[in-house]
């Protein structure tokens, strides 16, 4: 429903937005000054904080000034946090007194927290003010401007050491007689969070509540902040990418793809793949075990890749199911044994119908090009076996790690695809040897 | 904040809430039964469309319609999806007449759409109102208590043929002079969404423009209903839900872990499983066909599983990475080039470092335990340069995939980790004995 000439304008932004990765600061700067003012404006706050950063840091004194302080303080503060430390001194000092306070406070939080994530301004209303009173000052509120849209619908009720007594919507003032006090309109089962409270436990209040706005306060029941649900979208994505990142078996990128810097990516993937290469190297020394079996009877050797990987799939599927259970809280701790039960029914199904498959495919094989010696039917036993085996363990590997981690107070995404389907190479190898052993005992061993 | 009686009462919720899943649907409506009043409601908007639609189908015929009514347009259809078909009908007739005509409506789109995720209630203005009529009319709603807590902060401003002409925050219309008409203060530049619009979309709109309600409109700008962002937080997690599933080799299983019935679980993994396993087959003609190979240097089949997994792990780490990236839409189609430069840099820088750990490790074990013959020298290369080109291959087959599968119209999600493992298990195993027949000719082959 643009007009004809802000589409124009938004093409210049289009443009700017389309380039934007590839461009230097220079040309940033440069571009950005390129943009109508209202444009700019918007461009600004849709910029993501490292990025506002380095262009604020880029213009001169003047002009920083002047973009900070379009900025609410807890943007202000996400912006600091990702200027150089050197910096944020010169940044804080742009700021007028009563922000600087507000952001310094703020600084004071981890990103991921729920202090973290407030905005320190809101509309506190006394519990001895009438429903006029406080709908009048609710408009005063809306002629400055200076609240946020969400806010502007929920007053919160403080006593005179700023504890939380209560909360009433514009919708319930709206609702009341003129004359009522706000102590007797105010809702009291106020869902709150403590303000060190980690960003995806805000994340599951908000869903549990359907609330649009939740309030944060300190160890006494002081009002801090308040969290909105605009941001805990943005929340929500990016607790599930690092999860991602984390089961594709990396460290969290934290930053998005195209923008990191190429060293600072291949250190976050190089680790992990190492710990995993290393760890694949008991296979070798599993192998090496084995090796006079493995002399005496070649054939053993065309199998080994088929039966690992079951045990790999297999247990990627079943420990990337349970975090992700256990993340969205399906699963919780105390379910382990039903967990546990379920898995070692599925990974015995899933196993006999991947044996059964492998049987018919040595069999037929044999049939079709007379693959694999006299003793076929044998071999063909040995591998429906293992993989009934290696398939049962790889899920039951799978489901449980997440859970013993997360016991241990670790972060069970750690026990990502990658790092079960090493696990489990290394068991598959063994249970597939050991089984040739006992079933191919005086044929072929 | 709750008075010790509220505590009372929460405590049989609780209780109800922890063992819901265990129990039966004769058990749910007995323990259902045993609730408050208040708590009961409380306990049924809070159930899974699903739960609702058993326990409401399990309920005698007067208290259906009791418990259906009860909820807005927009949960009602979603609770008759869940049920029967056969009970659909039965479930409509119980609605009085306006909301019988929005629900079928509301059936009409697809669980996924904007359609489906919106509410057919909102606020109507029409551009001729004064600020003081529209802000009376709001309150009357208000009064009336049928909105939900965000819409009835936006009046959307509808032409005689439902066309939407713009729209007007509460905020707006309380901060304008009581006289002035609704056309001179609404917004015009409204960001919409049309109703078929996927939910992933959806959500990507509420995340660029950090509103709390977007305005559905059909094909010609009629305004059909309204999403809010609280449905939005659950389509977020509910899709990284279902693509993490797709990761990690298998269905999306769209209902909760413990929940699902066990043989539709099974289904849903048993399918990707054996693709995959019947896939990893071609390991085993690929290590028949170097079957000569293997039977003069035996020792070369010590490492087959190394190498093959460390093609797999890194795959899995460039798939994951390019499937999440375009999904948050960090990654465009049109990105391919950049992102295939990057990955074959990544892919050469990550092969080194673990080639070079392949090589001391197996000069190292041969020092210390003599394992790997005369020839370990050359072997000992032929790991590192197959670990070289192993690893470059995979994160370079890992991301170009996601993104040829885009190309082809297909979910990149479906290049998942195991799915690319599989891919490069069979092609690591023709460079790793392609590399060892150029290295060790004559001397072990």
């Amino acid at each position: 429903m643009s007009a004809p000439m802000d589409q124009q304008r938004d093409l210049v932004a289009a443009e700017l937005e389309e380039t934007w990765p590839l461009l230097s600061t220079g040309e940033r700067v440069e571009g950005f000054r390129l943009l109508p003012p209202e444009e700019a404006e918007e461009f600004f706050f849709d910029l993501p904080a490292r990025d506002q950063a380095d262009l604020v840091l880029a213009l001169p004194r003047a002009e920083r000034r002047l973009w900070l302080r379009l900025l609410p303080p807890d943007d202000v503060a996400d912006l600091i946090q990702e200027a150089d430390p050197e910096e944020r001194g010169d940044l804080l000092a742009l700021l007028d007194e009563t922000t600087r306070r507000e952001v310094t406070a703020l600084l004071a939080y981890e990103e991921d927290e729920a202090g973290g994530l407030m905005s320190p301004r809101f509309i506190r209303v006394r519990p001895d003010m009438t429903v006029d009173e406080a709908i009048a000052y609710l408009r005063r509120q809306a002629l400055a401007g200076i609240q946020g849209p969400e806010l502007l619908y929920y007053g919160y009720v403080l006593d005179a050491d700023q504890r939380l007594l209560g909360v009433v919507s514009l919708r319930q003032l709206l609702a009341a007689s003129p004359r009522t006090l706000v102590r007797d309109v105010m809702e009291t089962d106020v869902v709150t969070v403590p303000e060190e409270m980690d960003q995806e436990s805000v994340a599951r209040q908000f869903e549990d509540s359907d609330l649009v706005a939740i309030p944060v306060i300190d160890a006494v029941g002081r009002m801090k902040g308040v969290v909105t649900v605009d941001d805990i979208v943005d929340v929500v994505r990016e607790e599930a990418t690092e999860d991602i990142q984390k089961y594709g078996g990396m460290e969290a990128l934290d930053e998005p793809y195209l923008q990191i810097d190429f060293l600072r990516m291949i250190r976050k993937r190089a680790g992990w793949l190492s710990v995993l290469f290393i760890s694949e190297m008991f296979t070798t020394s599993a192998m090496t075990f084995f090796q006079a079996q493995l002399e005496r009877a070649i054939v053993l050797s065309l199998f080994v890749p088929l039966i690992i990987s079951s045990g790999g799939n297999s247990g990627s599927q079943a420990s990337t199911l349970i975090i992700r259970a256990m993340a969205v809280g399906e699963v919780r701790l105390r379910d382990w044994w039903r967990v546990i039960r379920r898995e070692l029914t599925a990974g015995l199904v899933l196993g006999a119908i991947l044996g059964a498959i492998g049987f018919l495919r040595v069999v037929t094989w044999h049939a079709a090009f007379g693959a694999y010696g006299p003793a076929f039917g044998h071999v063909a036993l040995v591998v429906a076996f293992s993989v009934l085996g290696v398939v049962t363990w790889g899920t039951l590997a799978g489901s449980t790690l997440p859970m013993l981690l997360r016991r241990l107070g670790f972060d069970p995404a750690s026990a990502s695809a990658p790092f079960v389907a090493t696990l489990v190479d290394v068991t598959g190898i063994i249970i597939y040897f050991s089984v040739a052993v006992v079933l191919l005992r005086g044929i072929l061993l």
